[in-house]
């Protein structure tokens, strides 16, 4: 079996959390060490850590971070620190739902503890096991997404839902990590996803590293490839998955979806369950809109004139009706999902 | 009336050829000029000039470089030197039918002559005139579509096709400027068009230049917006338009007409007659694969880890059956376009 991508994108290390800094890759791969939950936000917000479950175990962390440094001496002291800590981090980016999940279950151990000791204990001892979770759970979802693929496939994902969007392992790049141990060949299709070009720059240095077939695109290229039928079948990662089964994900992941339709190819959002929000359908959902800037220059460079009014949306909504089926840890769901969605939940 | 962006882009120059160096847009406004069609050749590879309309007038002022410059003293001999001109400047990009088309009128004027003398003044005599007409035919181009175009519509483009992409005034830009021209409110959404940024970098600079209304937006974008309702038309340029109707033009184009049509959005290529090709069907055009560098390197900077193989397909085909109208010079062709695209040539 093959040993993948064993670094950890997020870890708790010390009583600090200590994480990759992704906006230095692919040149470089570096580390950043916080002890402070306003570093953490400042690193979810600035893009330092990104993905929606390494989000969620990054804020988890961070609650953890305010409930070392408070100094309460009781507990209606330590709970309104970390009801502070909570808030800045759920400010910090509004779309993928992993974030507060991730928040809410530290802040539960929180809320169920009897001392001030006891709480600060059992929210690192949430954070840690959820930073253990997150490798298990990715490892069940990509043997359950293996299933699905056949050998010799090619696989076009979106940005990276790669052990870089998580502690490690991945949900869409897992899947392709459970076929390719599974000893399937599989080569990845990478389109480079702009603005913030997470496809060329983490999920290629990913796929490089762990020696996976993979091909670099400019995003421009997504139908033209489907057109020629070099693509089998479309696996992306997922933000936030509603109730009534609509996917929201890093932008270009809809345009993704009609074309794959189009042409006839499986779409397959692969996300945890920590990615699904039964508590909202499809309308109540912030498509977070982030800075011109991230547009406007690449890398440092400008590549377009001064004065333009720019869009960046971050994310799009890709309907049901465009997904084939959702590949989980608990399983893969076929439609209608509104009906299988709750099940997967209870 | 609007004096719209005055500039040529490829202009006849006391006997050289002088043209605005795109490649170093937006930042810096700058010509080059050029005495030799081996320069001229090497900035159509490289896409100091780019656009297939301008190509086309550029590679027609190479072979009336060579003209001048060959040391001929007996048509035969000079001939030889204009066929091999046009042979390396036919080499440079293949998917432009312009470019063949610019070289083959230029050519034929010095086939008819009867001297040395003659042929040389009869072929700088045409590229000039084919300078002027570029300008005049975009003009009624654009008149023409703009009749199309209601107050207050949003156009989304792709790549440049307005006055960078021409001598002057642009094909899909220039019915965007007819239409402001004609009193109308007309918003442009310009995606960035990775690789190359022409979007970002040309279109933008256009627009923002001629004080018209525009957002920037990257490529991944297109298909959200389009899905908010906040795309009335899609109008794009053309590389080559085959005889039974599929059109050839900048990789994503592709995708945005899958996208329009998903969204009940009409789409429509606007091009000049030169870059429709009676002689060929669709599976009989070469797509140009360009480079790597383009696509790991944003301006110099890269993007990707080394070692990551690319895919770079410059264009794309579009079926005819998701084309609402083709924009001309001599009006708007509706389809069939297998019956109305040779009567527009004849």
């Amino acid at each position: 079996m093959a040993d993948f991508f064993t670094l950890r994108t997020v870890t708790w290390a010390d009583g600090k959390v200590k994480m990759i800094d992704q906006t230095a890759l692919p040149t470089r791969l570096s580390y950043v060490t916080y002890a402070a939950p306003d570093q953490v936000a400042a690193a979810i917000r600035t893009m330092v850590v990104r993905g929606a479950p390494a989000i969620g175990v990054a804020a988890a962390m961070g609650v953890a971070l305010a409930a070392r440094r408070s100094k309460a001496a009781k507990l209606p002291e330590l709970m309104r620190d970390l009801e502070d800590a909570a808030a800045m981090l759920r400010s910090t980016r509004p779309t993928a739902v992993n974030l507060f999940w991730g928040i809410d279950r530290v802040m539960a151990r929180a809320r169920a503890a009897t001392s001030v000791r006891e709480a600060r204990e059992a929210v690192a001892e949430e954070a840690q096991a959820m930073e253990e979770e997150d490798v298990a759970v990715n490892r069940k979802l990509g043997a359950n997404g293996a299933e699905l693929i056949r050998d010799g496939e090619t696989v076009l994902t979106q940005c990276n839902a790669g052990a870089l969007a998580t502690v490690g392992y991945g949900t869409a790049l897992g899947v392709v990590r459970a076929a390719v141990e599974s000893g399937k060949l599989v080569k990845v299709l990478v389109p480079e996803t702009r603005p913030a070009l997470q496809g060329a720059r983490l999920t290629a240095y990913e796929l490089v590293r762990d020696r996976i077939s993979c091909t670099l695109i400019s995003d421009t290229a997504v139908g033209h490839m489907l057109s020629l039928g070099r693509v089998d079948r479309v696996i992306v990662g997922a933000d936030r998955i509603t109730r009534d089964g609509y996917v929201f994900n890093k932008i270009g992941t809809y345009q993704e979806a009609v074309l794959a339709r189009r042409h006839g190819v499986p779409f397959h959002p692969a996300a945890p369950r920590s990615t699904f929000d039964l508590g909202r359908s499809h309308d109540q959902v912030t498509i977070e809109e982030r800075g011109a800037e991230e547009v406007v220059k690449v890398r440092g460079r400008r590549i377009a004139p001064k004065g333009i009014p720019v869009a960046n949306p971050a994310f799009d909504m890709t309907p049901p009706e465009l997904v084939t089926s959702m590949i989980t840890e608990r399983g893969v769901l076929a439609p209608p999902f509104e009906e299988t969605i709750p099940r997967l939940m209870s």
